[in-house]
């Protein structure tokens, strides 16, 4: 009764924690329903891990990720402190080389497996970032070697799918670790990860923020790191990017192995439109674990927006658990990104509020069982039917269906012999029609038949 | 180079937290798909929230709940410390009641939504008890009144899924909370909450000890507390409930009503079959939200099993956030529970460990562009297709599709103008096949056609 007792907590959204109305989340769930139609229509079969990994295990494959894991702990500590120290997983590729280290012996390979999972990060939100994400991966996993195909039919299978998503024009940039790995040898620089990392941020920091990193930071000559930035200015929509290569006189082995896959990958995709797929030598990927391919999708239309999907072949990231080698290749696609973003710009039209195809009307003094029987025998032909619970006036019933945009209501036969009839509320129309024929999409007839 | 270096961490399963194989997850896949289908028939809209919720959110409604919620912790703090105390949901009633709370402007009322989501509660893991799970749940929230008519609808459809999932014979109890606190107010008790906490672990300690909690804890008569346990043993199939709880002789309008309720719950069911739906006046749930209507099913098969599926009527869970009044009903369905004990039980059997209908295989000397064009050809038909990208000898191909269970395999014309050949891998049958005219399930022929 007092005031402090009637203190209301008004709940507020949790920054970086994205959620949709319902018709909102329809839509979202279309693009799932979409996108695992096209992974298994490769083949990909599902797993889900749980959404916690060791401690251990996340920080030893995280790179510099670590200081963005959230950690769980029980808000009320008690005696039973023996548990697991876990955390939530920040990406599905760390978790999947867990799990094919577990189930090695139960499993068939190459292991080609999709996850559709929420992902965490403690990061400071902004556009595009959220702490909270759904990522769609797709990974191969084979034992001693993964055939060079899947490097090229994964982002065939990503652009089908952000074909069938229509999210707009999109680019896909490849690019391979050994080229950048054996043109750095081959220049000299021997600390190779620590460029890649600098040469991976000019994006962020531009030409000569990159190469005061190379000189300052790593001190390498400022010739050597006019190459890098040589190097990572080539971006072709073709295989002219062998060319370019050569012609900055680098040669190394490992360099003319990563040319080779690199052609290979554009040779396989040439099915896919120009312009699509691009050859982009400035790209790394920020995780130490890929070893060849690696990629990153662009929204074409919103190009300062981070990468909508990324990926790679990563050689030692499973095998190491068990002492084999167990090479991968995959990508992930980060639906919350691309949904958010196309969401805010106005281009995902909201679907209905409510999957209901018919609203079965229960008006003041009909029999309540006449109706409860309509929308059995609706739901038994796989027709979605909700019941209207209470016998309100009719504006209220129909206000209601009209609001949540249900297609049609129904109205039950008011005594036994007469008939049913059922309102199309996008025409109007109303006319009587038979439960046991009647299916949505028929055409309701332009007269009432009975009132 | 060191032995340091070279130490593996062997990753282990993190207890309470399952996690399936390939061929496992397809069954809980095909269970999820069915679940969403029967909510979606009956005009539910789903919806997500994030995983966390305001710590304040989650224990002013939590009861009991407190020191199972799992609380998130950066790894590494740093500076930027003023982020929300966020912690992960161990339900999914709570975070609907701040969806609808935040979003009361852009829903349409009744509001009937399921949600299908992942919950982590830090209990010891037993069985039947998880760290991390999915629900399945399905409310509806409305303003100032829910009919009462949900309150028989939702268990039906909880009936309809799990007789869909096969899960075996199972029973619904339904208690009505008003019946409870109507006759403890009837016989004079007056901390009903506390005398409904102990009645509740009726299962737990039996009869003794719930009599000794009334009288040595709550202090009541033993007279009186024999009355709580006379009422706790009713469990009838039918509306015989009424006449046995006006024989133990206690009257309220509170308990009048509480009685009114559950019969017309009950006359609402008569559909199901004699035996599914128990009045069962011991049921009371944990949380202390309820305030009608309460449920509890349980497999019969199992029945030291802990509940499958859970819910109740709660009149103020909602409102309290906005000053309205916004009462609710709905129901959970434990789904890992379900599925790991008849999992553990042997009664899933596996299915296949891929979705594959059809693999394409990749001959050594063969065309590859070849192989590539039937995958397409098919897969453009809606059959799932995968191809072996490796030209390795036919015998390893045919064991990989063989492990994985592949329905099918393709040889794609050896040659321009050859045919094709389809070899289906459970009669071990071989014959010619068209790509553009072959469908899964066509019979193959029982001689080979060329070689």
């Amino acid at each position: 009764m007092s005031d402090t007792k009637q203190r209301i907590h008004r709940p507020q959204p949790v920054t970086g924690y994205p959620e949709w109305l319902p018709e909102v989340r329809l839509v979202e769930q279309r693009w799932l329903d979409r996108i695992r139609a096209v992974f298994e229509s490769y083949g990909f079969c599902s797993i889900e891990t749980p959404s916690v990994e060791e401690i251990e295990v996340l920080v030893a494959k995280g790179g510099d990720a670590d200081k963005e894991i959230y950690a769980l702990h029980r808000l009320q500590e008690d005696q039973r402190d023996n548990e697991p120290r876990v955390a939530l997983h920040y990406d599905l590729t760390v978790p999947l080389a867990r799990y094919v280290a577990m189930h090695y012996n139960d499993l068939v390979f190459p292991f080609k497996r999709y996850q559709i999972q929420r992902a965490w990060r403690g990061e400071r939100p902004q556009e595009g970032r959220f702490r909270e994400f759904c990522q769609c991966d797709i990974d191969v996993i084979d034992n001693e070697k993964v055939s060079l195909h899947f490097d090229a039919e994964i982002p065939a299978i990503i652009y089908e799918i952000l074909q069938r998503l229509e999210v707009g024009a999109v680019g896909l940039h490849i690019n391979n670790r050994k080229i950048l790995e054996g043109f750095y040898r081959g220049i000299g620089i021997t600390d190779v990860v620590s460029a890649i990392r600098i040469v991976d941020k000019l994006d962020k920091i531009g030409r000569d923020g990159v190469r005061r990193g190379l000189v300052e930071s790593l001190g390498l000559p400022g010739e050597v790191a006019d190459s890098c930035l040589a190097l990572a200015e080539i971006r072709t929509p073709d295989g002219g990017f062998v060319d370019r290569v050569r012609a900055l006189g680098v040669r190394s082995e490992l360099l003319d192995q990563g040319l080779d896959e690199l052609r290979f990958v554009f040779d396989e995709l040439s099915h896919i439109p120009h312009g699509v797929i691009m050859a982009d030598l400035s790209i790394a990927r920020g995780f130490d674990y890929y070893t060849g391919t690696v990629y990153e999708g662009k929204l074409r239309d919103f190009p300062t927006y981070p990468s909508i999907c990324s990926g790679g072949r990563y050689d030692n990231l499973v095998g190491a658990y068990l002492r084999k080698n167990l090479p991968g290749v995959g990508m992930s696609i980060g639906l919350t990104r691309i949904f958010a973003k196309l969401l805010k710009e106005g281009l995902i039209p909201p679907g209905p509020k409510c999957p209901t195809e018919v609203m079965v009307a229960f008006l003041p003094g009909h029999e309540r069982a006449a109706a409860a029987a309509v929308a059995a025998s609706l739901r038994q032909a796989g027709i979605r039917v909700e019941m209207y619970h209470e016998p309100k006036k009719v504006d209220a019933q129909m206000r209601y269906a009209a609001r949540k945009g249900i297609p049609y209501v129904w109205f039950p036969a008011p005594s036994p012999g007469a008939p049913h009839e059922v309102k199309d509320m996008s025409s109007g129309q109303q006319a009587a029609a038979d439960p046991a024929t009647w299916r949505p999409g028929t055409s309701v007839a332009s007269e009432r038949v009975s009132g």
